[in-house]
């Protein structure tokens, strides 16, 4: 084997990257070296900013480099809808997709009793102050379509019930554009629950 | 959009690796933040080390931390065979796919006249004085079977006639056009096997 030394580091370091498997980091690491080093020397400076520097919104612990998160701090975003995800890469991607312009809150998981994660590990204290403070009307729940997530939108919209607010879950059935046959069978037991009059 | 800054940059940083989209990449900047800083660190730093620390080998032009590489400091490989590869990747993948003991020599590039690049940008020089030496018995040319890389496996066959060295070139089961660097191990061994004077 040649190179022993840092070309194999950094082959195996690419490796912790998800989905990359060896011959991936290897393809990476040649690339790089024969390439792209300023590619691969921006990419390290970033990085090591971003593991350092990056840390979670003191109101809704999405992902930021900031006390509070940019959309916490957004006097243009409505304070009135709260939408409670289970990871701040939901945030991103609702954030992204939809034109919601609420407020998040995000648990960093979803309840599973059986792993030790209960509402103190949610931050589900937290979420009861926000939902004391009387400025939210309404709680969407957009934790995953998963048994735990939807045991943990039932949990906290108990809470919400408790505080008398209006708590909605987002609608789950066959995606746009999807078709019949391709789709798993509990989603379309699902969408044939939830159909509604046209 | 949330968290325009760090994260961001984090995302768009991890795009230039080969294979790694926007999706992909927002995908593994919330992968290290959230399951492993730890790893995302260790990238960080080893990817530093590697993009100023790995150079070329003086003799077979590969990619080495060292003046001289492994293999070509290795007394026990071979000194009458020697493999000529377009690229660092292919010393790479012969080498763990192969039982070849002999050494390398590294092109970096194949003959393109059209891309300005000629003997001089591949290091023809510096392998003549290699085949001058009066060591190498047999140079075994594994550049890939794209027209370009025949057409250098070619031109270096007729230098090898010149010296008297007899040239072969790599054949069984690489399919015309593929790259090296994407053949399964199996395929490659068995074209080493099957070599040919050309
Ligand atoms: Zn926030
Ligand atoms: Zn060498």
């Amino acid at each position: 084997m040649q190179n022993a030394g840092l070309l194999k580091e950094l082959i195996q370091s690419l490796c912790c990257l998800p989905g990359v498997g060896p011959k991936s980091a290897q393809r990476m690491a040649f690339h790089l070296l024969q390439r792209n080093r300023d590619g691969g020397r921006q990419l390290s400076l970033v990085l090591a900013q971003a593991m350092d520097k990056i840390g979670y919104c003191r109101d809704c612990r999405t992902l930021t480099e900031t006390e509070v998160c940019e959309i916490c701090a957004n006097r243009l975003r409505e304070d009135d809808l709260l939408c409670v995800v289970e990871s701040a890469a939901d945030v991103w991607v609702i954030d992204q997709a939809t034109s919601f312009k609420g407020k998040y809150f995000v648990l960093h998981g979803r309840l599973s009793p059986l792993d030790g994660i209960g509402p103190d590990e949610l931050g589900i204290d937290k979420l009861e102050q926000r939902l004391a403070g009387g400025a939210i009307k309404e709680i969407i729940l957009a934790t995953n379509s998963t048994i735990e997530g939807q045991a943990t939108a039932h949990f906290i919209g108990e809470i919400a019930n408790k505080f008398n607010i209006r708590a909605t879950r987002i609608a789950h059935g066959v995606p746009m554009g999807g078709e019949l046959e391709f789709i798993d069978s509990g989603t379309l037991a699902h969408a044939f629950a939830g159909r509604r009059e046209v």
